[in-house]
C-alpha cells in the first residue's frame, strides 16, 4: 500500500491570495483524514501565529492521521513545531547549487553540518522527521544520496525528493529514484510540481521505481501551477496501474468541493475526476453511446468517486440526450416534435450561445404547446440606495389573478433589499427558502448580462432558477420569482396525480 | 519536427457548454495558425448549418495550417466536408468491441468494408486522410493494425490511435505505439485524452516512440477532461525533451487567453504555463528566491511563453516581496518600517483574507505616515430602479473641498445609471475613460461582499481600482472614486516632480 502525504494546508495554502484561518483548515484537515490520506502536513509553525494555531488545533484533534509541520533547517522550527504538538516535521534543505548559492549562500559542508545539530534536536523531541532535499531534482544527484544517507544515519525516518520546479519527466524519475531507492535504507517520498503538467505521470513513476510514499494536494494546489493533485494519483494508480492506497475514492469530490470554497481556487471544468465537466456529456455521439453503455465514452462510473453523469445541451447535441434529459423533466415528446426541439437547440448552439435548461424548458413549452401560467407575477418594484439612505425596496406581486400582495424591505445593498421585499411577499403565499444565491462574475462593462442563480426549497423539495438581466435587481427578483413558481406548480401537480 | 494538429475547434467546442459563432471560430483559428500549428481541425462539417459556414470561412482564409473536417465513416458526411472547401479530413472509425456494438451496432468486417467504400470517395474529392481509431486503446490491437493497414492501402494519408477515454498510461502508450509504427507505412498521429491526468505524458510518450504528430487543444479544452494541452505538449517537448514544433511559445499565453475569454471555459489558476499563477510568487522563501535568481523557483523564464512574473502578498509573504513590490509602487521604507508593514500583511492573512494591493497602499499609508487626500470625493449618492421606473442614479462630488458636482445619469440598471452619472461629474475635472469593470462572481447570499474592479486610463495611463461592499453600487461608485483619484494624484505628482 502507497502512502499519501498531504500537503495542501501547507504547499497548497502557499497557492497565490489563498489564505486559510486556523477553523478551516481545521476543516480541510478532518476531511481529508476521512478521506483516508496517511499524512497530513498542516502548514509551517514558523510562519505565523494564526497559522501555530491552526497546526495546533488540528494535532489536538486527534485524527487518523500523522500530523506534520514543514521547518526549514533551523533549531527555532523545529521548537515552534514541537510546540504545536504536532508528530512529524518535514525538514526541508535545498540541494542544488542553484538553491545553496543564490538563496541559502551556503555550501555543501555547511548544509550536511546543520543536519548534524538540527536532526538529534529534533528526534530528542521525540519528532518523526521527513528529511526533504529541496530542488533535488536539479541538484547533483550524488549529494542528494550524501545527505539521505547523512540524515538516516542520524535518525531520519524517511527522506523526500522534492522536484521544486516540476522539471522532472517520467524517464529521469525512474532513472534518479530508482538508484536512491537502492542505496537509502529508509523510505522514500516523492513531491512533484506540475510546472510541465507531468506532475502525476512523475508521481506514479516514482511509486514504480521504488519510492513508498507521495505527496499531494487537493486539486493539484500549490506554489505556480501547483502539486500532484491527490485525485489524480489516487485514481491514476487505482485504474491504471495495481498501486492501492489507503483513500476512499467516493470522497475525493466532496474533498475537492470543500477545499475549493475554502480557499477560493476554483476548480476548471475540464479538470480530471473533479471538474465540472469530467462526467458531463454534450456531444451528439458521445451522449448517444453513453445512454446505450455509460463504458462508452466514460473510463469510470461517476459514483467511484462520489459524483453524477450530467447531460448538457448544444449545437452537437443530439436525440438520445435530449430525450433523456426531457425524460428526466417528465415531458414525453413524439418523434416529430423531438426532432423540432433538437432542431432549435442547435440554432441557439450556432449562435454561440449556451442552451441552459430554461432555455429548453421554454422550447419544450412551445413545441409542446404547453405554456405554464406562472403563479406569482411581479406588477411593481421600486428600489431606492445611495450612500445616505438605507437600501428600501417595496414590491408588489399579482398571485393567481387573485390577490394582490404589497410588501416592502430594507438590506445592505439594493439587491439584499429587493430579495428581502419578495421574501416578506412570498411568506405569505407560501414557506420557501433561499438556500442559495449567486451571480456569475460580470465582465464586459456596466451593460453586460448579468446571470443570477438561485436554490429555493420548499418542504425538503429544492429547485434552481435563474435570471439573465443587465439589471442586477431585475435578474435577482426574475430568479426568485422562477423559482417560486417552479415550486407552486410542482405543489399543485402532486396535489393534482 | 513533430507536427501539431489542433483540435480546439472541433474537441474543445465540444467542451459540454461551448458554443463559438462562426466568426469566433474564424478568431481562434487565425490565432492558432499565427502560433503555428500544422493542421487545424476546424469542426465537423455534418454538424449543423452554423458548423459549416464557420469550417468554410477558416478555410477560404488562406492560413498556413491545414484546414480539416471531422467525419465519420459515411459519404454524406465527406460530401458535407468536401462542400466547405477544407484540404482534409479527419475520418474516424469506431475500433473497440464495445463502441463497434453499443454505439455502431457493426461488427468488425462492417467497419473495414465501409472504408473500402468511403476513403477512396475521398480522395477523389482530392482530400488528405487521416484516418482515426476511435476508442483504439482498449481495442484489440491486431484489429487497430489491421484496419490502419488498410486505411494505408486504400489511400488514407496518416492515421490517427485515439485514445478516446484517456486509459493509456505512458508504459501502454510506448508499447502499442511502437508496435504499430513499427508495421505502418504511414505518419502515425495519437489523440490524447485527460481523464487520469496523463493526457501530455502519453503524447510526449507517443512521440518518443515513433508517432510524428499530436492532437491538441488550446487549454487543453474537450470533452470530460479535455484534451492534451497544446501549451503543456509544446513547452515539455522543448523544454524536457528534444522535441521540437513548429510553435512560436510567446504565443501560447495570449492564444489561451483568447480561447478561454470566446469559449467561457476559465483556466484555472494553477494550470502549468498559462494558469493566473504559473509565475505568481507569494511565500517568502519563494519569492526571496526567485528575486535573487529567478531560476530559483521557475523552470522557465515567464518570457518565453509571452508572461510577466507577479508576485502576491499574503501571511507567507516575507521581506523580500514586500520590498519588491513597494519598490514597484515607488516608495521607500526603512528597515522598521518594512517590518512592521510584513508583520501587517501576515496579520491579514492569518485572518483567511487575501491581501489585495489597495490593502498593502492602506497599511503603507499608515506606516509611513503618508495619508494621501483623495482629491474627489462622494458626498451624496442616490439612486432609483424597478420594474417600471427607468434606473436613475444623482451623485454630488466634493472637488479637492472647492467645489461641488452635481451630476445624474439613467441607465440599463441601478449600477450603469450610477456609473454613468459618475462618468458625468468626472468629466468636468478630467478627462478619463472606464476601460473595463468587472464583478468577480458573488457567492454566498445576497449579502456577501461584492467585489467590483475597474481599469480607467487618462491620456494613455491606464490604472486598476477596487471596491468591495455588499452593495454592488456603492461598491462599483467606490473603485470608480478610487481608480479617478489615484489619476489625479498621479499627474499632480508628475507636474511636481
Amino acid at each position: 500500500m502507497a502512502k499519501l502525504f498531504d500537503t495542501t494546508l501547507r504547499d497548497g495554502e502557499q497557492t497565490p491570495g489563498v489564505s486559510l484561518t486556523p477553523k478551516e483548515k481545521l476543516w480541510i484537515a478532518r476531511k481529508v483524514d476521512e478521506l483516508g490520506v496517511d499524512v497530513i502536513e498542516a502548514g509551517s509553525a514558523i510562519t505565523s501565529k494564526g497559522e501555530r494555531e491552526g497546526i495546533r488545533k488540528i494535532a489536538d484533534e486527534g485524527l487518523e492521521a500523522e500530523i506534520c509541520s514543514y521547518t526549514r533547517v533551523l533549531k527555532s522550527d523545529v521548537d515552534a513545531a514541537h510546540e504545536c504538538g504536532v508528530e512529524s516535521i518535514h525538514l526541508v534543505a535545498p540541494v542544488s547549487e542553484l538553491h545553496l548559492k543564490k538563496k541559502l549562500k551556503k555550501n555543501k559542508s555547511e548544509i550536511l553540518d546543520s543536519l548534524d545539530e538540527v536532526i538529534p534536536y529534533a528526534k530528542d523531541y521525540g519528532l518523526n522527521v521527513e528529511l526533504g532535499a529541496e530542488d533535488a531534482s536539479r541538484a547533483d544527484q550524488d549529494f542528494v544520496e550524501k545527505i539521505f544517507n547523512r540524515g538516516a544515519s542520524l535518525g531520519a525516518d524517511r527522506v523526500c525528493y522534492c522536484d521544486t520546479v516540476g522539471v522532472l519527466n517520467p524517464e529521469k524519475t525512474e532513472q534518479n529514484i530508482s538508484k536512491l531507492t537502492e542505496n537509502i535504507d529508509i523510505p522514500l517520498s516523492i513531491h512533484c510540481h506540475d510546472d510541465f503538467g507531468f506532475a502525476v505521470s512523475n508521481s506514479i513513476n516514482a511509486l514504480l521505481s521504488g519510492a513508498e510514499q507521495v505527496h499531494v494536494t487537493v486539486n493539484g494546489l500549490g506554489e505556480r501551477a501547483g502539486n500532484a493533485s491527490l485525485e489524480e494519483v489516487v485514481i491514476s494508480g487505482k485504474e491504471l496501474y495495481d498501486i492501492g492506497f489507503n483513500a476512499n475514492p467516493e470522497l475525493l469530490y466532496e474533498t475537492s468541493r470543500l477545499v475549493s470554497r475554502l480557499t477560493g481556487v476554483s476548480v476548471s471544468e475540464n479538470k480530471a475526476i473533479v471538474g465540472e465537466n469530467a462526467f458531463t456529456h454534450e456531444s451528439g455521439i458521445h451522449a448517444h453511446g453513453v445512454l446505450n453503455d455509460s463504458a462508452t465514452y466514460e473510463p469510470i462510473s461517476p459514483d467511484e468517486v462520489g459524483r453524477e453523469r450530467k447531460f448538457t445541451l448544444g449545437k452537437h447535441t443530439g436525440r438520445a440526450s435530449v430525450k433523456a434529459i426531457l425524460k428526466e423533466m417528465g415531458v414525453e415528446a413524439d418523434d416529430e416534435q423531438l426532432k423540432e426541439i433538437v432542431s432549435r437547440v442547435k440554432e441557439i448552439g450556432d449562435k454561440g450561445k449556451k442552451v441552459t435548461t430554461a432555455d429548453l424548458q421554454t422550447i419544450v413549452e412551445t413545441v409542446l404547446k404547453v405554456k405554464k401560467e406562472a403563479r406569482a407575477k411581479l406588477e411593481e418594484l421600486t428600489v431606492v440606495s445611495g450612500n445616505k439612505v438605507t437600501p428600501t425596496a417595496s414590491i408588489k406581486l399579482d398571485y393567481k389573478d387573485q390577490e394582490e400582495i404589497t410588501q416592502s424591505g430594507t438590506g445592505t445593498g439594493p439587491v439584499d433589499a429587493s430579495i428581502k421585499a419578495v421574501k416578506k411577499a412570498i411568506s405569505e403565499i407560501a414557506e420557501i427558502q433561499l438556500e442559495d444565491y449567486k451571480v456569475e462574475s460580470i465582465t464586459g462593462g456596466t451593460e453586460a448580462l448579468v446571470d443570477v442563480s438561485v436554490k429555493l426549497s420548499r418542504k425538503g423539495k429544492i429547485v434552481s432558477a435563474r435570471g439573465a438581466r443587465t439589471d442586477i435587481i431585475m435578474a435577482s427578483v426574475e430568479a426568485m420569482l422562477e423559482g417560486v413558481n417552479k415550486l407552486l406548480m410542482e405543489e399543485e401537480n402532486n396535489e393534482g396525480s
